[in-house]
């Protein structure tokens, strides 16, 4: 009926699940409205959600019926473009309340009293208190983990979103470091990547990092203006959104030759990579992908992080995370980042970030880092 | 004892600010989490609070004692430097929910059975019931309209750091234009701003609108690529931070000579701002001034927004408000933005947004326009 891949393909193939998934539930509508389950049950959410607070926006998706979103009324043409609803309904700001016009169509949709699934995670205690007050008679249900549950298992059409924007930043990180030479400033080279981005038909770089020296240690380092020097490692994080899901690729790089410590400590973690990699693949527990990881950082006395990997999609960080308080076995269909790091505070951080799909017998990797990238050299 | 403007004088004298309204308000501290009220609090949040919604964080503001911040603990040595509190406590993702860390300081706080202002329009329903259980002597309170009312009176270090990336703002959207010509793009015009908003100092540009030709009438437009043609009205919203402060300055141009239409429009609208700004003063109803725009606009037989005008601050929009559905009286230290507009679908929309402080007899702008921009004249 529809083709397999392309933005039609992602939003009929993520409503199906949705609402297969809502009926073995026993719900009868999700109405999302974090903008990470907006963008999956909408295809978008209003931009200035992010940054004001009060205009709070809502997807219904009914297990049978019409879908709906009701949207602060500015931006209801913007959005009756960019979301796939059956219907964008307006709601004037300071006038109504979201919730209360989200309750309106509820009740329109004959929901009054239906099961609905909420994200008590991410809807406010006030708006949770005024949904439930405008709809008495509803029952008002966590559906957190079940959207996880959901969104866990990509479709084809979202895998192949995914792998678009993963292979570009791939692609960007290392045309920047080519581009670059000594004397060039973090921030300086956290443009050259933002323009590739832009370029590659990137939304928007959510969360750049771009760390050189001792800063390639802080774990979420925003380029600044430091200089880079003959020797820095810098470490670079390209994560950002097209088309509303995630890519997250991270590299290291060494301005001009790296030191023997510095190689020293790579090939490790490289040595480390390969073999989380070969790990994993359908019924693997993603412990064990961790303690591959946690081990070899053991024996070769190095700070290890507390996770080496996670889902990746709508949000930069999903189930399944790689750690060891909690175990999952991986499935055909889940997307992961796999990115041993350690950083040595004061000296220097060092991380190889890869995306892979899990197939049906092992992975399939979206991109792939070759060694240590080099500035100017 | 301290300086009137600079980084340190923001936290001192938004820190007796919030430690006198508390205690006005009879609560014992404040649990500050959504992003502005950490930075309004502590100067900062962490980056991953934005991407990683289990990445909560906490800052604690009791009326005496020291201050405290919970944060997770892979951007602990971050906040360390970034955050004005007397202690920074990290907690383990996956090991530690971030309302369970802060339940244990504010017990180390000897806050087990206080009165604690939490903002409910910002902490999740499930963040919410944790920290109630985690505490089942305290009593949460909604603060939201509390911390409302104590940020909507800026301090002269707060008014300094917004004067100055407001300035900036204004000279970068007019060289952007200067450096724009047909066949540009509007995201190589937004670009430019970013470039300009870069090495002013400015952390990011969080809502960039660049919306040329027909786009220049969606309200809250992300540039694409398309391109600019002569003739388009192209209209700019430079939206962003800076040491944690909005600006908000929005500018109109025109690809070479603007349609008799256009000018007319922007006329218009010119002395609707004009009369708009000599009505705030100390005293004056906001829906007073909302009032002057929306009579114009209806004389005119043009769309009008339903505000005309907002606080402006750590958050982009926030109180006092300027329409017609509630009014608050003008009072000195107030920071606004007048924008007026109008929106005409399918073909252009105008506006002209500047920033002002309201002062003992009237107002100070920070931002002045001066007429149609040109791109390419």
């Amino acid at each position: 009926m529809s083709a397999t891949t392309g933005p039609d393909a992602v939003g009929t193939q993520v409503l199906e699940r949705i609402r297969s998934l809502l009926d073995d539930a026993g719900l009868d509508a999700l109405v999302a409205t974090s903008p990470e389950a907006l963008v999956y049950a909408a295809g978008a959410f209003p931009p200035s959600l992010r940054t004001v607070r009060a205009r709070l926006a809502a997807a219904i998706v009914p297990v049978t019926g019409d879908t709906e979103a009701v949207v602060v009324a500015l931006e209801a043409p913007l959005m009756r473009q960019r979301m796939r609803v059956s219907r964008v309904t307006p709601y004037v700001e300071f006038e109504e309340h979201p919730m209360e016009a989200t309750a309106a169509a509820l009740r329109r949709a004959g929901l009054a009293d239906a099961r609905i699934g909420v994200e008590l995670t991410a809807l406010s205690f006030d708006a949770h208190a005024r949904l439930q007050r405008a709809l008495p008679g509803a029952e008002l249900v966590g559906a957190d983990e079940l959207l996880s549950t959901i969104r866990v298992i990509k479709t084809p059409a979202e895998i192949a979103v995914i792998r678009d924007i993963g292979a570009a930043a791939q692609r960007i990180a290392a045309a920047a470091c080519a581009q670059a030479g000594p004397g060039i400033t973090e921030r300086e080279l956290g443009n050259l990547i933002g323009e590739g981005f832009a370029a590659a038909g990137g939304d928007e770089l959510t969360m750049l990092v771009v760390g050189a020296g001792e800063r390639s240690a802080h774990l979420n380092a925003p380029p600044t203006d430091r200089v880079l020097a003959a020797g820095d490692v810098v470490r670079l994080d390209v994560i950002g959104t097209k088309a509303g899901y995630h890519c997250d690729v991270a590299r290291t790089a060494v301005v001009g030759a790296p030191a023997a410590e510095v190689t020293r400590v790579h090939d490790l973690l490289a040595e480390v990579h390969d073999r989380a990699l070969e790990a994993v693949r359908p019924g693997a527990q993603s412990a064990d992908v961790y303690r591959i990881y946690r081990e070899a950082m053991d024996r070769a006395k190095l700070p290890a992080y507390h996770f080496v990997g996670h889902g990746l999609g709508i949000t930069l960080h999903e189930e399944p995370f790689v750690h060891a308080r909690t175990s999952v076995p991986l499935e055909p269909g889940m997307v992961l980042c796999i990115e041993p790091l350690t950083a040595i505070d004061g000296e220097f951080g060092i991380q190889i970030e890869d995306e892979l799909v899990v197939t049906e017998d092992g992975c399939e990797l979206i991109t792939r880092a070759d060694g240590l990238l080099t500035i100017g050299g």
